[in-house]
């Protein structure tokens, strides 16, 4: 019997801020698995601020999205049926064909995970939002016990695990969040020190030169623009840059942080980073983040969009901010 | 006799591009050297552009000038009177008591010099320029055999040793400058391999993409602004930055690379330096300088200066790009 796949298609290059009319859900019949195959339904599917930057023309570290196909992206699913001796049918698997509720993917893009955490901890914590705030945090900030970090966007899927992992390090955390109910999560729930909030602060650089009188060490930067600028200009000497994300422009006009000179009078570090780079780290960073997450160290919050149908507007909520946490949709 | 100095004052803080007004040659008795002292005769005094950023009152690497009082940078002088055991009459000192013709100096700011190279390479590319060149290109660019380096003000003190030592070291070498005579030196005397005539192309980006088509992997900076963005436009995945300077924009609104988001999809590393923040390498470049110069390998461009005051004009002319190589101001 044919397999009828349900799939969300970009049909249309966003400008701008995108809207609905980008996305299309079309269907798709399916062909039998050959050798190597693996036929897998979809529990979750994640929708991820990266995505914006496929959906346009521009090479970038990954491949554009191609148009009027289906979208790629982080998914954990249920192996229905195998041609491969790895994987048999009821195994939870972790792969990359996101956006559809049933896919057809070749075995050696799918890793089996372990159904002792919730399936969908693979597309947060135990995945690349997780490998994201590990490498970033842990590697390129060079965390020292008793520095202070700053880490933007602190409520969201990385940088809330930037945040306590900074924590668990013996760190001062300086976050900054855009809603009462993030910021209550971070202080009470994820241990940071002080929240900015972005949203009703109108000067980043003057609250941040307000919370951290002593100025910042380390900034974890998803969100570029302002924080950035806010960042460089509260960096003692030395202070390491992780940038990971800057969803402020990646709708509007790119704006560069006008007060770039102090990169060289404070002798920072900016390093940019995709967390697919660091894949040597997979092994420490499954080990101690499934520690950190069974002794209770390290929490997360999750918004929950239900249907594949639904995976378009969730996406756009993101550059809202209308997540907290890791953004995903169920399926099924 | 009472011993009287000839001194240049900074007599107003300049806004935008300074102008001769914001200087003032005035005269002062000294006393008698005390013990631990020297009396120092300049022969050659450094206007350096970094001194641009201690003309304002904000806070940077280095505490600002004291308005009404003499300046300071490096020199190089002849010692007339030692108060200190280590020092004689008639040794080659360098020191950071520029800006006036004798000094009276503590004896632990100033070193004896080798006067088998000319004095004045003390305050070039045996100084901190020679320095900024040596740690940032080697330290911080990590250059590999066969890689491709852009350099800017590559014609300038620090920018021609950065060029000729990325050659030393197997690297290929795309230069920027601004005019013919700097482009003829770079091509037949520094031996880079392309260059760029900021002043002609309008476009550098595009220009450094027709130089580069496959892409830099290390960018020198001593400009900021377009050159900056060219470079970020240009570079290859985990391509190194060293910024060392940006004369584009000390004098003027300050811009930020527009395309800074490439930082993280190209995983870059933006790292800004101070050359002070290096001198454990002051052996191996002393060492390795030496024996470039000694073979032949490094040579240099000066543009000299005659009279302390003429000193202000010619830090004045580095920003209009009056110089070829390091400006220097000989007295006596």
């Amino acid at each position: 019997m044919p397999k009828i796949a349900r799939e969300i298609h970009l049909v249309k290059r966003p400008t701008g801020l995108p809207g609905p009319d980008s996305f299309r859900l079309a269907e798709r019949q399916l062909a039998e698995p050959v050798s190597g195959q693996l036929l897998v339904r979809n529990q979750w599917i994640s929708v991820d601020p990266y995505m914006r930057g496929r959906m346009t023309e521009k090479k970038s570290f990954i491949p554009p999205f191609a148009l009027n196909e289906v979208m790629e992206g982080a998914a954990v699913g249920i192996v229905e049926e195998s041609r491969d001796p790895a994987f048999k049918p009821g195994d939870t698997v972790s792969h990359f064909a996101g956006w559809r509720d049933l896919a057809l993917i070749d075995a050696a893009g799918a890793a089996v995970v372990d159904p002792a955490f919730p399936l969908q901890a693979y597309l947060g914590p135990l995945g690349f939002p997780g490998l994201a705030a590990y490498a970033g945090f842990l590697r390129l900030g060079e965390p020292r016990p008793g520095e202070t970090v700053f880490v933007s966007a602190a409520a969201g899927a990385v940088g809330s695990l930037v945040a306590q992992i900074a924590r668990i390090k013996g760190n001062h955390v300086i976050a900054s969040a855009g809603s009462p109910d993030k910021i209550d999560w971070l202080l009470k729930e994820a241990g940071v020190d002080q929240v900015i909030n972005y949203k009703t602060e109108k000067d980043i650089t003057a609250a941040l030169a307000k919370a951290a009188p002593r100025g910042i060490d380390i900034y974890f930067d998803n969100v570029g623009g302002d924080h950035l600028e806010a960042a460089i200009a509260n960096a003692n000497d030395f202070a390491r840059f992780t940038l990971c994300g800057m969803i402020a422009q990646y709708n509007g006009e790119p704006i560069g942080p006008r007060n770039i000179y102090a990169v060289i009078e404070k002798s920072l570090k900016l390093q940019g980073f995709i967390a697919s780079n660091h894949l040597d780290l997979w092994p420490d960073f499954q080990r101690d983040m499934k520690q950190w997450i069974t002794d209770g160290r390290i929490k997360w919050k999750e918004t929950v969009v239900e249907g594949l149908e639904n995976s378009p507007q969730a996406f756009l909520d993101i550059f809202a901010g209308a997540n907290a946490g890791k953004m995903l949709v169920k399926l099924g």
